[in-house]
């Protein structure tokens, strides 16, 4: 996993944080950790963050060599606050710090890893993680966002050759094949590269293309959103931490895995920032799955 | 099936219509149609009606001597232009003509009938319809929408308490509840009567509420809608069609009757106004529904 480590502040209608832990890489670990117990995290902090959160990660099977901690530097720092609906969100603050210089170094034990996260970061730093492996992972799964298709598009169009996953949103999968039509973007975008394509609609699902296939995720209608932070990263990390588990990579098993990746999704947004995700227990995660079959599942028999 | 039968005139970015057919009772009664052929039509129209859609009515099982032809009068026109994402749009021109006055009357031989379809009229219409009833019909399905809410919500809280089944969009059901949450909304409006509460959601699928439960139903991921004007009418047309058909009301055939209300719904965009739905058969409708099942299908065993 390679991905941000970072402070977040966060305010939404029903309250404010104060600097939490953050980082698209604490919620895709953190998630993916209640599938898998063998996870290798690459990324960068400054002294500023607590010791006690890395030791965290490491009791959840979390190989913390490839965390490069920067002596006398700052965390990667984002505040933000969501509006009432909790589908928009104003940037607060933006601090780079650490991130701004972030060089990405595999440690040798990491670079036969089979199973291979590349987070929402800088498309040439996805490259360089992609350089730096051994062998070609089993499956290599990526994040972006429409920033790095505005800045950044002709190395994401490199990386985008050299994976097997992407998840977006609908709006970047819009923008990324020119097409409205989430169905013919779907195509453009898996000519690009990608064997499969999840495009995220946050409370209103996710879709998963694959060849001439797709299926449809549900989000489970939630009485109240407390904080949506992290729902997307949870998701990719659900998604991960299940195919790893299962060392299936069909499209049946992938469907399983974007159901177990809503189900954290569902979680995370519970509380706020990491919360709910360090709290879970198994037979929680089992009692929501079911209610993602009783969401979905109908009985009509063709005759 | 008591509701509108109208002329429209539609503009898409795909092109525009002269005056065609529409109106909810339109969709609706052809929808059903493929399920059901016994169905009472009450709505008003001018002497300017086509009488070869009357007589298509009549084919398709739809007994039209509740359909009021008011010599020397116009029928209700509306016209209204899609913008690009489809999901919204303007009313260009809404002229009511013969529904300004429209008193619906059910002829005798209607006041048996065991299901019945209130479409989106003035509340205080769907009450005098539902007092000339010679026996509560086994199921009452009710559409309304925002415009009544504004305008004429006593009433419509009286209809409501008399009804089944609610369809409405979630735009709606936020307005008619006062709560965000479309989980906490839905328990506060099967407070108010109905037993079943469909919350529309356009091209992100539908909810079904009741009781304690609830079931997604997913809209099918189009490569175009072409024109999305009737897909909610269609959509109830094949929910009330698949139930007075099997005559269940429980939830799992609720559930059954959603698909097939998507399903319906799904076809009726594919073309302006009701061409695709005067011109389906039997084996793409079941072929549809494979689409459907494929869409969510998915198998976890939890140990």
């Amino acid at each position: 996993m390679v991905g941000t480590v970072a402070f977040d502040a966060i305010e939404t209608p029903f309250g404010k944080t104060d600097k939490i832990i953050g980082g698209s890489a604490s919620y895709i670990t953190m998630a993916a950790s209640y599938f898998h117990n063998c996870q290798y995290l690459v990324s960068v902090v400054g002294d500023d963050f607590p010791r006690s959160m890395i030791s965290r990660f490491q009791e959840s099977g979390i190989d913390t060599k490839g965390l490069q901690i920067k002596a006398g530097e700052k965390s990667f720092f984002w505040s933000g606050r969501y509006h009432n609906d909790m589908n928009s969100r104003d940037t607060l603050m933006t601090d780079l710090n650490v991130l701004a210089s972030f060089d990405p170094i595999i440690p040798e034990s990491y670079r036969y890893a089979s199973y291979l996260m590349l987070g929402n970061v800088d498309p040439s730093l996805q490259l360089k993680v992609l350089d730096q492996m051994a062998k070609r992972p089993r499956l290599v799964m990526m994040d972006t966002m429409n920033f790095w298709m505005d800045i950044a598009l002709e190395s994401l169009t490199e990386v985008l050759k050299r994976v097997d996953v992407l998840t977006i949103n609908d709006e970047e999968a819009r923008q990324l094949s020119g097409d409205y039509s989430l169905v013919r973007a779907s195509r453009r975008i898996l000519e690009m590269g990608p064997k499969y394509l999840i495009i995220k609609k946050g409370e209103h699902g996710a879709l998963l293309f694959h060849e001439d296939k797709v299926f449809f995720a549900p989000a489970l209608p939630l009485e109240e959103v407390f904080d949506p932070t992290g729902a997307g990263d949870s998701f990719a990390g659900g998604i991960m931490g299940y195919i790893a588990h299962s060392g299936d990579l069909t499209f049946s098993n992938m469907k399983r895995a974007i159901i177990y990746g809503s189900a954290m999704a569902s979680f995370t947004v519970e509380k706020f920032g990491l919360q709910r995700l360090l709290e879970l227990s198994r037979p929680e995660i089992n009692h929501r799955i079911n209610e993602f079959i009783d969401l979905v599942q109908f009985d009509i028999s063709l005759s």
